[in-house]
């Protein structure tokens, strides 16, 4: 079998985002990519998690060719490899429809940084892409939907800011690789809930001072990042 | 056992509005049709889900008489083959109390689509119906609340909007089977709950545009459809 | 051990609020009541739900005298003991500090009857008690907070609208016995969430007519009921 | 292995905090102080709670010096540091970014104190630290952190609210152990989810009167409390 081990990290991702109730139904799909043999793995489309099991990830290409398999991938395959070719440094994708930050998305309004939990995990707002126009819509919508994310980090940069929202539909975020992408959704979706409970307490609050913003997110990340075990992320 | 499948089939629907946490108590019932039979499968009304067995799954004609069981049916039944009569394409009725879908037929609004996750089963706004008068309501009630709901969607596709609020009552949903059925249930609850949510974050947020919803809908239904495995739905 | 049936029941009834998730840690009771003996089962105070047993369930007089126990009962007794009295048909009675209903008790709101999930069990609106005077709260508190709520029901009938919130405390509720007031706190719970969602979606909600909350109380409750199976509550 | 059952006593308080659905991921941690010895046992950094071994406990001096462990202490150490120095009384501190406290210490507003349950715990509002300096947070910021709590302090008494919101950080609590102090953080989370909805059911509810909230706090306090059972807490 093609890239075992690349597939049960993405099996294991996708049953990471059931667990943790981002997912209902066969909603939400993860990947991750092997850079060195340009390969991707990915859910298949409309399988129940229930009853996924390693053999049935799909691998494809970067031009989204399977590979081997014989299920179709999920149909927002495009987007994560649209994402994949845009985005160097990131080796795993996940997308969810989850409760509060779809709200987000259809409420087509970025997540502004109000606290530590979210500069923690997002140095800045979860910034929401324009709206697709009929003729992507109309497309080649999964790619297109890739291609609007891409130019919403035109002025961005998606290692330090690792999701987005797409206007009306929902949540894409990454990582380092499948599982950490699938991390980032969790943490995403609790982000979320917070600032929606924080609008609720008192619709003008405000995002947090930048310095306290760098200071958490520096605290965890790059070379000064003293949270957490050595040689542990 | 007249029906045994199909008896099967309804107990199991029933129980999966339990498992996905849309049913509290006795709230709620589920129903199957053999069309070819002209028999209707439903719960009997007021057991504990915890203690329902196929046997008890009460069997019925379309004009309600109780074919096979010796226990009432739900008092829900006239809704249900109201709707089985006026729509020639379903399976399958449920019915819930469900938190949020709830709340939105208690506030008498129908909920706007708002999102991809909405658009990908329902092909627009869920509508709510117009109050029932004291006539229909001292009459044969729950007869009349299957033709409140056949009346809203006079100008509405069935297959295409697979549910309805039930003004000041709660949410009815449909499908090609029970199982289905109890399916639009759930998802309709996940979208009212992304609806009351969305709007507390903006409350002039509004709905997705005609191309989106029409991609989402059409991209998992009829012929065009590519989401899934095929044969498989 | 006196009263072995009723203590074991209200040892179920408490354990069945901490099941519905309506008790976090020690919070809130339930008490039953042998009319033809004079006596009252209650749960002990502060004792934690997962160690309590059968012979920790306190007995007490009308007064409030142990019987049988080497544990003080509940510090709320004597708010369950006035409703006993006042309420002659009463068998039960529960006092929880559930989430929304207890949101509600808070907001010194009266729940208006917005639906059929809340006129299937409470014939009209949740009354909310008036505040407590200095007095009544520097005195014999919790007999006092069984004579507002008394006060509160002066033209109201305790067995169409078995529950009251007491003004920034929480809810009591009462039934038949100690298992039908549990049950009625998990409901006014349930109607208290879908209450708040309502307002959410519309603050100018308002409650359903007279005729549909008729139909509902009175398709369940009195002579005339045909909810669930003959001979079975 | 120093101070062993302090150790296995602020693993179990930390294991509370997950039990009870206060932290996601690595989020939060207690501690407990030894006055005796000196000495701290506190949950390490960035160790996933289903992992944690009574071994992983990071034991420490008071100036944060770690006495026995190979594993760095939680980042959160110097500010538990400062509030044992600070407040006398105190065996345990907890921090969580549990959902409903930390979205009120995003919007930067003190927990009124609306109800019973509150004052049973906790008496008076939950007070806000005002905003962190650049300086503050650019130099030791965690000790800073505790020496702003203590600063919101300097004229409430830390037994009789034995909790904080951190602006636009999270909660910190505290109590006579490392059991206490968890407690107290889950306590603080129900009260926040309630003040929450509080408002959103009148967004001008008003605090319960002082009479009810003397009474229910020294119910439960101090010389008078007649809550419980005698020789327990």
């Amino acid at each position: 079998m093609l890239l075992g081990s690349l597939r049960a990290e993405v099996l294991k991702a996708n049953l990471a985002l059931v667990r943790r109730g981002v997912v209902v139904f066969t909603f939400g799909n993860v990947s991750g990519i092997s850079r060195a043999e340009g390969l991707v793995a990915i859910k298949p489309s409309g399988v129940p998690y229930e009853e996924l099991t390693v053999e049935q990830i799909v691998v494809t290409d970067l031009d989204g060719r399977v590979v081997e398999s014989n299920l179709r991938p999920s149909s927002d395959l495009p987007t994560h490899l649209a994402l994949y070719k845009a985005f160097p440094n990131i080796g795993g994708v996940a997308h969810s429809h989850s409760e509060y930050a779809t709200a987000w998305a259809q409420a087509r309004r970025a997540i502004p940084c109000l606290g530590t939990t979210h500069a923690d995990y997002f140095h800045g707002a979860i910034p929401v892409t324009p709206d697709m126009t009929p003729e992507e819509i109309g497309g080649e919508y999964e790619k297109a939907t890739g291609e609007v994310i891409v130019r919403t980090f035109h002025d961005l940069d998606p290692d330090a800011v690792p999701a987005v929202l797409v206007a009306n539909h929902g949540p894409f975020s990454w990582g380092a690789d499948a599982a950490d992408a699938a991390n980032n959704a969790v943490i995403l979706e609790y982000v979320a809930r917070m600032a929606t409970h924080t609008l609720a307490i008192d619709a003008e609050a405000v995002p947090a001072s930048h310095a306290l913003l760098d200071k958490h997110f520096f605290r965890k990340h790059g070379p000064a990042a003293y949270y957490g075990q050595r040689g542990r992320k």
